[in-house]
């Protein structure tokens, strides 16, 4: 009743700092208590704590409950959510089309996809999955939607037996043809609202399809599989709630891994969405040095020399939304261009060190041929979803900055040229992109590397490249996508980060001692790094290497997709940078 | 009843292949299921498994009872030693001379240690506690003794309470010296066999000793104090037995960090004992180069030659354990030099991919010019301990070995540079010294480091450099000593490792993001790698500065203690190694 906190992660201090009322207070993830430790410390014994059962996971709400249990305080699930209730000028919930991902984007049909699904559940003796993960029911369906921003998923649910299939949405929002599509692949569209309902039926054994192999010997299969699997971090505790506990099965969902390991047509859609996004990007970076030039009189991306401060003579004015709206603009003149996949994170000077900073145009700051500018952006292409960040300087960058511009581009090299052995995690790989900050007493507060999905959601599970434990638990596998995304952040200052999507491959080592089999990356992100902010003394020979050989690889990639001016300027970014002995 | 198993890990697979007679089946540690695992699935329901309680920990007596809890079998205490039953001709137990180790070189007084101790189990509300493990029992007493090969240590148990501390030993052992140091010091000797009863008494409440301070107000912390506390990692399942199981702490030993991260005087003492211990490998490799040259007629250290296989002219026959003698000889000619901390690994050609190889004067290799010759070697002093390794090739090495030496070299070097902040454990580092043999394919098969005592055991934990989960609990801290030894073993022909001892020490960086403090390590082993055996053209310019460095410093450090023709010797083994472009 006396106090208003709120729980974010370092990617979010600087940006909570500045939004929080003073009403407010700032809890930093991994630095303050975390959200059940505070409840249990500083509520009363016996409390109730309200929550809204389905905005929590089974897990979150199970490590609640555990640290409650101390204090004898208990979890209560809500009827109905308290902000909505006095949320009242609402918009309503507008019903937008689903679509179908046609089999040659999405690679494997569904009939496949469920066939695969259906012998897990077998394997593991269970009768059915709930599946509440909105990726997970799109990649499984294939099918795509607008109902999440940046994201191209339906809001919906799945749930799968041995027999039948469901498809839980607002039923507006499907058009007969998608009606066809999912009759002929047994998929039952229900209403959204039933699947708490149906929740209940299947624990019971008492939901049935209309499917036509949903007959006579299902009733024992039903008998012998009795279990129900859930996958704890991404099931609602409502649906959790309806299930007979002793008989859930809880386990990663079978379909995280097939999703996170990219077949043959997706990796190919992958690459091919990558080239043309990374033409986009060069052509924005090209563009944005003329501006540079012609509006603040700054020396540019090519040349080591103060803006010369000419802004009262300004034709058009560059702020970071303006710029980004036309990286946008060259990311929508390309084939298969289907929106953003996040909001871009165009950011000037000290708002580069916000990690997940989102410019308004009301507020947003104006380029400034004097400090770094940092661009993390990406696309929904129908082949693929892209994710790339690369920063700049239009003018004279310190000494400092250089440094650690080529700290963080020996982390990045050093993820992407690494061969390891099967079995090995993404967790144990993180300190490679660190280890070159580290050793100037440098960091940053953000994993290494995320997965990204196929025409799907732009962080993708279960794998990830990060300190975090939650690392630890999924070894990478050959087909497997990831970002290589190292960092430095000094507030109120500026920040740096460099990051491509990587895919991983199978390694072609001289050796194979244990017989466990290599792995490597193959980066599929093409546009060239600054070369005017590397300090080439840092470098070895082997990352001057790499340097140079990527540069001239995206020269190859990308000419075809440029005009004139924009290959003469690719060309010289692309120009080879000398190694000193 | 049919069949006999042996269980080992990577470091003796090969081993056991050649030791095993065929009666025997080796079951291989991460590959094979474990102990438990194989005798959960094999035998019947309701078996019942003896083992010996005092020669198994809490820990792993649990971990079976969980394994075995499925097919509910059991674990059954046998009251007697079956081997003892069988082994007739055992020869009895001689009763050795405990020692005291003097403060000067323990560096801190058994009455801080105890009152250090003792301010823990107050803080976790606990009685007393059971020290089990025998290098904790002589750390905290600063006593030494002779009971096991080659780790200073005296067979007894420590049982400290609030207000008494005891010591449980064969008292044929404790001299009146020893008596009297123990009486001024409030510690009670008490027989080797009390300690069972003493635990039971402990358990009670009634366990009383005859220091001063154990007397009127130790009733009441007796009362509130009412746990005792266990390392279930060390202590054997006999004692825990005679515990009230809900009255146990069971927490990680409070000795173990105070003894792995060294006092000042135990870090001046290990750089010391390293420098002598340093002079006598030098010397030993001087001296087995000459006699290469003599009596194999090979090119030796220096020079790139095939053995012109003279060995008929041959004066004396060099054995893997003949030369492991002269190098025992020229370490007991150090000042403080107590004997080996462990069974030289002195090992030619195949030999040396047996990771824990120990030569039989019977049946060993003789060394061979033409072979690589691996030597895994250290030494007990009075002021430190030792553990060194250095792999060579006295004729013409092949390309591989000499690219596989200097892969090692490469990991060897990443982790003795390795820059990290405060909270970083051995887990997260290991990978630095694989990835340079990662990148070909190759790999070891065993952890990166281990701790390392001050006149004490040669391997000590808590903390370690390692892939296994064991090492993710512990980070590192400053004062810690850990080994750097990456290595590379190729079955049937060669082994290569290389080995220095570091300290953990606070780093000296640029910058201190997120002021966690950073650390890095100073290496306190002093020997030269053979450059014959490096390809420079695989090491950057920073290796090959790290490596030169290296030597100069070996040369400074160590000639004090060599005559002229050692010195000619360190200098031509120290000559700087060019960088190429």
């Amino acid at each position: 009743m006396k106090e208003a906190l709120l729980w974010t992660d370092g990617r979010y201090f600087l940006q909570a700092e500045q939004q929080l009322t003073n009403r407010w207070k700032l809890m930093r993830m991994g630095e303050d208590p975390p959200v059940e430790v505070w409840i249990a410390d500083n509520l009363s014994d016996e409390a109730v704590i309200g929550i809204n059962p389905w905005c929590i996971s089974v897990d979150t709400a199970q490590r609640y409950e555990h640290a409650f249990s101390k204090k004898h305080q208990t979890l209560f699930q809500l009827s109905s959510d308290l902000v909505d209730e006095i949320w009242k000028d609402r918009p309503p919930v507008n019903a937008l089309p689903v679509f179908v991902q046609p089999v040659e984007y999405a690679g494997c049909s569904v009939t496949e996809k469920l066939k695969e699904l259906r012998e897990k559940l077998q394997h593991e003796k269970a009768r059915g999955i709930i599946i509440a993960a909105l990726d997970e029911v799109a990649w499984l369906y294939n099918i795509r939607g607008n109902d999440v921003h940046y994201s191209p998923v339906v809001h919906s649910y799945s749930i799968v037996t041995l027999h039948s299939a469901f498809f839980y949405v607002d039923k507006r929002k499907v058009s007969v043809e998608v009606q066809n599509y999912m009759t002929e692949n047994g998929i039952d569209i229900k209403d959204y609202n039933m699947v708490q309902s149906d929740a209940s039926l299947l624990a019971s054994g008492q939901l049935k399809g209309s499917a036509v192999n949903g007959s006579s010997h299902g009733e024992n299969d039903m008998n012998e599989n009795s279990k129900v699997w859930i996958d704890s971090n991404s099931c609602c505790l409502a649906l959790y709630s309806k299930l007979d506990q002793y008989q859930v099965l809880m386990l990663q969902s079978p379909i995280a891994l097939p999703k996170a390991v990219k077949n043959p047509v997706e990796l190919d859609g992958l690459r091919k969405a990558h080239i043309r996004d990374g033409a986009a990007v060069v052509q924005y970076l090209a563009w944005l040095d003329k501006q540079m030039q012609e509006n603040y009189g700054a020396s540019g991306y090519f040349t080591e020399a103060k803006g010369s401060q000419k802004k009262e003579h300004m034709k058009i004015k560059l702020t970071e939304v303006s710029v980004s709206d036309k990286l946008e603009g060259f990311r929508a003149s390309k084939e298969h261009f289907k929106g953003l996949s996040f909001p871009t994170i165009s950011s000037v000077g000290p708002n580069a060190a916000v990690i997940h900073y989102k410019p308004e145009a009301s507020s947003c700051a104006e380029l400034d041929a004097d400090k770094i500018y940092l661009c993390d952006s990406g696309a929904q292409y129908l082949d693929g979803t892209t994710d790339i960040t690369r920063t700049v300087h239009f003018g004279k960058p310190s000494e400092h900055e250089k440094s650690c511009y080529t700290a963080v581009l020996k982390g990045h090299i050093a993820l992407d040229t690494a061969v390891f052995p099967n079995g090995t995690t993404g967790h144990a790989i993180d300190i490679l992109a660190r280890i070159p900050l580290w050793r100037s007493g440098l960091d940053y507060r953000h994993g290494t590397g995320h997965g990204i999905g196929s025409y799907l959601n732009v962080h993708e599970g279960p794998h990830l490249i990060s300190f975090r434990p939650s690392a630890r638990n999924v070894p990478l596998q050959a087909s497997m996508t990831v970002t290589d995304e190292p960092g430095y952040y000094e507030d109120g200052s500026f920040g740096i980060r460099l990051e491509n999507v990587l895919i991983v491959k199978e390694a072609n080592t001289k050796f194979n001692f244990g017989d466990k089999g290599y792995l490597a990356f193959e980066h599929i992100t093409w546009t060239p790094y600054q070369t005017k902010l590397i300090d080439t003394t840092l470098l070895t020979p082997a990352e001057i290497e790499w340097v140079n050989a990527y540069h001239s690889d995206c020269r190859k990639i990308l000419q075809p997709y440029l005009n004139e001016q924009e290959k003469e300027w690719l060309r010289k970014a692309t120009e080879p940078i000398a190694a000193r002995c």
